[in-house]
């Protein structure tokens, strides 16, 4: 179990796949995020029909709201929101650090007031693994402290934090059939990241995060950072770079030897009306689509978009009609399943290193923006 | 086309089938209604699979947005919104009649205010039928006037004007593949009704609707004017209770002889929570549902049922997830889609009759609580 067998490289760039409980997971792969046991609006046979093999839930929402040890009652997060393939769990770390004035840290753990009801909690690493035993993800992660990226003093103290807790988690980590990954921390300071890389890398995590990144850094940072990191972690254990991203982060993710990938962007644009394309964004509401007979992207095989036009879905978003979000939820997490997908059949064929240019052209649309001011 | 085949009778009860340019309708029938060219939070797939053969869609609703011209050019209603089989269109006069203090009524037709944005627009039944011809629904309806059915005398001057108005919209109607119904008015005056049947059963249309109930009459009031309209319709033409209704109200109706039911109730109901089941309406956010691990109803088969527990349900609630809105959509317009089904199989069978008593057992709730209190 939770044995990843690398079946392609080209340059950095890796296809494998990782043995869950709940399947093999074909990487890389791009994660849904499903905040509270559902991704927003859709069903599971969505997902399956999409093309969705790992499924995140966030540990902080589930923990609040319906708690953790209702799901394990219900037969766990699987069982609960019917979602049969690999799941996966984050620590709540991050989302305790996105409370800000709401929470207060120490070496120990974090105190914070529930963004619901203003009651008071507190998560350590113990309860972190606790709570996401209960949920039962097949890949749950250590607790940590994501820091400011522009705060190098504060990075370094949330860093060695994060170094003490993930240890504390690996310790508290009971269940056989979940596999724990260490966090890398260090925000963009490549001496730090080079320190947390190593440490996390000694610790016996089958897989390793890269946290803290897509958090406020430039582009141009997240691709140094990742240049300092994956190579300092061992092969044979999977990548994982939580909370990206756009099509031109999963694409220069990849390249940097990255292997699973989750955001909430494909869905959170589909709930403002926006969609990916491979011509850039387009804002559905806008009234140049009143009639416009074609499918959101004329290249992608996806349920809206083999079945309904530009004209119907703006229609939909003007009469405030919520299928209009679930149907541009499908496209867009599709054109991010399948993106990754794309590439990993260009892994395994050896292409990958040689479309790299094509693809960055198709899909970084600032890239292509920033190339054609200077 | 549009010849109605019965197949069965039982007392008034028939089993038939209605020929239509987009298939075959079985009746009796209850027809989800999707407003504005859907059917709220549902994909035409989720309509497939949970059983519905006819669709509804408003005139009212489709000529202020997107406006019916616009439809038409997208290829109609039913490419529009991707609907293969069978549609109806109302006539708008019910909904026009609903704007209270926005509208004017006079012989020739009514103005009104848009609810959207106060602006002055004008239906005729000219214009009601150019809307419909432009739609493009295999049913559509004459337009009409529906009354407070507590005004006799008001009631009477609509039902003329009804009248003059079905005359008009057979005049206007010029596709050969759309079914133009007319409406019976009359309140809840019985020797008005009487008129109006013989009235709308002299005029060649291919099918009749009964409208102005379920808008504030007693159920009793509803029963009586079944009991007075359908012994005087044509036997060959489908019989279409417009916006009705409860379980009870589709059971009684079958019994009384009608074919056709439509009604916004299980998807409205759907989003404040309540689902059908044979025990009684269900608040799914109770907090006694917490930990449920049952279905809704362990007797239904919708995908909802075979899917996922209460307790998923209530949670998908309390956390403001609109897929619990989609999910007890699913389960409401199956319980009514299924029981009109089981009830045709009866009627084919031979049964009804006798299973009319325990169908009202298990589907009216207030009719075994009045029993209780008596």
């Amino acid at each position: 179990m939770f044995e990843y067998d690398i079946l392609a490289r080209q340059a950095r760039a890796r296809a494998g796949i990782f043995h869950t409980p709940h399947g093999d997971l074909q990487t890389p792969v791009f994660a849904p995020v499903g905040t509270q046991a559902t991704v927003k609006t859709l069903t599971p046979e969505h997902l399956k029909e999409l093309g969705a093999s790992l499924v995140l839930s966030n540990t902080y929402h589930l923990y609040l709201r319906p708690g953790d040890e209702l799901v394990a009652e219900m037969g766990g997060l699987h069982q609960f929101m019917q979602w049969p393939n690999p799941m996966l769990t984050d620590s709540g770390g991050y989302q305790v650090f996105s409370l800000a004035k709401m929470r207060k840290i120490d070496d120990d753990g974090v105190t914070f007031k529930s963004h619901i009801d203003g009651s008071t909690h507190r998560f350590t690493p113990e309860k972190s693994i606790s709570i996401q035993e209960n949920l039962g993800a097949d890949i749950i992660m250590a607790f940590d402290e994501c820091s400011d990226p522009n705060d190098r003093a504060y990075s370094k103290i949330a860093m060695e934090r994060t170094h003490r807790w993930a240890e504390r988690s690996l310790n508290a980590h009971l269940r056989p059939d979940q596999a724990l990954f260490g966090i890398v921390q260090g925000g963009v300071d490549p001496d730090l990241r080079a320190v947390s890389a190593e440490f996390i890398a000694s610790l016996p995590f089958p897989g390793i995060a890269i946290g803290g990144l897509s958090v406020g850094e430039t582009k141009d940072e997240m691709h140094r950072t990742l240049d300092v990191v994956t190579p300092l972690l061992p092969e044979h254990k999977p990548r994982y770079l939580m909370g990206v991203g756009t099509p031109e982060d999963l694409i220069n993710g990849i390249a940097r030897g990255v292997d699973i990938f989750d955001c909430v962007l494909p869905t959170r644009l589909a709930r403002h009306n926006a969609a990916f394309s491979s011509t850039g964004r387009l804002n559905l509401m806008n009234a140049t689509f009143a009639r416009d007979p074609r499918p959101i992207d004329e290249s992608c095989d996806c349920y809206t978009c083999r079945t309904f036009t530009r004209a119907y879905l703006r229609h939909l978003i003007v009469a405030r009609e919520l299928l209009a979000g679930t149907l541009i939820s499908i496209h867009n997490l599709h054109a991010l399943v399948q993106l990754v997908k794309d590439i990993r059949v260009m892994i395994l064929a050896g292409t990958f290193t040689e479309q790299l240019p094509m693809l960055l052209e198709r899909w970084d649309h600032n890239a292509v923006k920033k190339a054609a001011q200077s």
